[in-house]
């Protein structure tokens, strides 16, 4: 799906690379309101399993109301964070047993961010991060700092040069976003994870931006420990369980610092005193989200069927095509990229800029259009594989350029600037 | 509602109970599906809210498929934390501003716990607690005494004259289960806080086995920290997510352990640094789990309604009856209370023994009347004051007494043992 050829882009280009896109058949797993609006928010909120509200009904009716003393034994609600992380896996190159759901983001960060304090070689006391980090990753290491007290130390660095040039002997962990949830900029987690090993310092990934978007290789590249948010590009639904993921090595050297009991070795013996599970289910807490789970199922049986390399591939050839007609159609008023070319150097949504960029998301969404804003002047769209197609990307680009053509974002009623 | 009148209780007596039960309707709020079915699990997974399978089908269809974009500014998606507090709060005892539903119940402990050890006076170093308290709440203190290290002790009682002995100047914060899992024993909340009190230590208060079944008073009573399982009594859906109420003066008192982005001042200002919100509200960490909110949501508008004395007038009406016919029906077949007559000394739930019990419950079940099996010898009925009338437990009572005056459960095919 090389969209680099020569002349202007087409649709009927588009059309031709649609119909050898290998993948194309996914678009009919994920729901349709029939209603023609195209998708760019994969970065926000991914799109709806089409098996989704069949599944709940069924979920509601025979499980919760017609038989739901049988829940905790006669269902696999306690299976499903196992049996999720593992459909997941293979997007992060992680092993099956050595992710599962569970938590939000914030908390499982909370968890990894602890157990990497636990595993830090002696006398280190930093946990160095990028002041562009997205805040909820500065705040959990803040709050987790302050609980510690002294012999901890944040450390954000305003660029990632003096990110690297802070990464040395004093640094416990540094923790990063694998992609910027602004540019989409993308670190190359090989060479990060090097660096901080050569200093012996341990990583910790924030995959939210990049996980169900570029191929992550968690093993391959020498991460440590990762959490990665279930309801942008996996498609688990809004505020849908997130991921986490311990290298091996690290999985059994401390105790959980949320020990609760889906923990424990062994759950129903009821014991007095905890005994962690062995593995990363020692970082499972309370009683899981069944329901939000149920739903997040559904999307991870969907990715399990999908080759990583395949989803790469698919996401790039969406992600230069979207690149080369904003160049080419909307260039001359005013659209500038704001994420990098180069598709190595990126990660799950395309960012560009333009002085009425509340405005025209706004006109978009009339125009059925689904992108976001981001203050103060970037539109961001969220790229997902899945379901997008190259005929998509060309009919939201003139759709763009028709609001910007006929400067139909100055219009007062598309004023309402979201966030 | 007195069901001690003299004689032997009768389903005529059931019947006038019922029809002039204030909250009768109610039952009709939520689903059934129409098999006589009686549950007697509100201790494992209450009964569903009718609205539910609906309602829920108009948000996969309005809000996640149609206009996802939407989400997280035109739907309430970030207000339902607030909004189920407040409809639960007056069940609590508590203002509507000082209770928010978010996480699940071991990790709310966590942070109460780290905030009651923020909070505790200077020299404090032990958090006190009952050896027979649920298990996450043990681990749960253990994990954080552990990540503490140095300073931290925790000590279990192994009795509650124990625990009433050990509470001394040297105890940080007690933290109680309202109400015991296994036999249904209440805590006296405001003689213990008062005992607390006079020693200088802090209470934490786990209201899962008690919230919607007795009243509960955390302002009245003087208790400074609390959290309630949402699945149980209340009726959220399995894995619901958790209540958390803090004492408004020690809200603002120390920065939250877990400082997520959904806690902070201003979650779209995207702001480099934390800023803890005023009040509860700090607690929450990250993405809201909204799909689950949504569930507890329908269930926290039929609690909003409720007049929490006729709640649990209701609730102890059902309850003594159900120890009166166990006494009348069945005593001669060798079951036993497990739980105290007293009103006053109980929580949600009725424990009865039978050496038997294992394959009574199964045996019931078969015969449509859902309880749960407690290992060695224990059967619990959770009483769900909203759904269940006089007349179901009647009924109930029953078939149980079919069962053993049969000797029905001594068949093999019972022989499956539940946890």
């Amino acid at each position: 799906m090389d969209t680099r050829v020569d002349g202007p882009a087409t649709r009927a280009m588009c059309e031709a690379l649609d119909a050898a896109d290998p993948l194309r058949d996914f678009r009919q797993r994920f729901a349709s309101d029939g209603s023609g609006r195209i998708y760019f928010d994969a970065n926000s909120v991914g799109a709806m399993p089409a098996t989704v509200p069949e599944r709940m009904a069924a979920f509601f009716e025979q499980q919760w109301m017609q038989a739901r003393r049988q829940g905790w034994n006669g269902y696999p609600w306690l299976e499903r964070p196992r049996q999720i992380g593992a459909n997941f896996a293979h997007l992060l190159g992680a092993a099956p047993e050595d992710v599962i759901a569970c938590d939000n983001t914030s908390v499982n960060l909370l968890k990894v961010l602890a157990a990497a304090w636990a595993a830090r070689p002696h006398g280190r006391f930093r946990i160095l991060t990028e002041r562009s980090n997205f805040p909820t990753d500065i705040y959990i290491a803040e709050g987790l700092g302050r609980f510690i007290g002294e012999g901890f130390e944040l450390v954000l660095a305003d660029s990632r040069e003096e990110l690297l040039d802070r990464l040395d002997e004093s640094v416990a962990a540094v923790s990063l976003s694998l992609v910027d949830y602004r540019s989409s900029e993308r670190w190359d987690m090989a060479r990060t994870s090097a660096r901080a090993r050569e200093v012996g310092a341990l990583t910790v990934w924030d995959l939210s931006h990049a996980a169900g978007a570029v191929r992550v290789d968690l093993m391959g590249d020498g991460a440590d420990f990762a959490v990665c948010c279930g309801y942008k590009y996996l498609c688990g639904g809004p505020g849908a369980p997130s991921l986490v993921w311990i290298h091996p090595r690290h999985q059994n050297a401390s105790w959980p610092l949320i020990a609760g009991w889906m923990g424990h070795g062994d759950v129903f013996a009821f014991a007095e005193r905890y005994q962690p599970a062995t593995g990363i289910v020692r970082q499972l807490t309370g009683t899981p989200a069944v329901i939000a789970d149920e739903v997040l199922h559904a999307a991870s049986e969907i990715w399990r069927d999908v080759d990583p390399a395949l989803m790469e591939a698919k996401h790039r050839s969406l992600g230069d095509l979207l690149i080369r007609l904003l160049d080419q159609e909307c260039g001359t008023f005013g659209v500038e990229l704001n994420s990098p070319r180069e598709h190595a150097r990126r990660g799950g949504h395309i960012s560009f800029r333009h002085p009425g960029a509340g405005s025209i998301v706004e006109a978009l969404l009339e125009a059925r259009v689904v992108g976001s804003f981001r203050k103060p002047d970037s539109i961001r769209f969220g790229i997902g594989a899945l379901y997008l197609s190259h005929v998509d990307v060309w009919d939201a680009v003139q759709r763009l350029r028709a609001i910007l053509a006929e400067e139909r974002w100055r219009d007062p009623r598309f004023k309402k600037v979201s966030v």
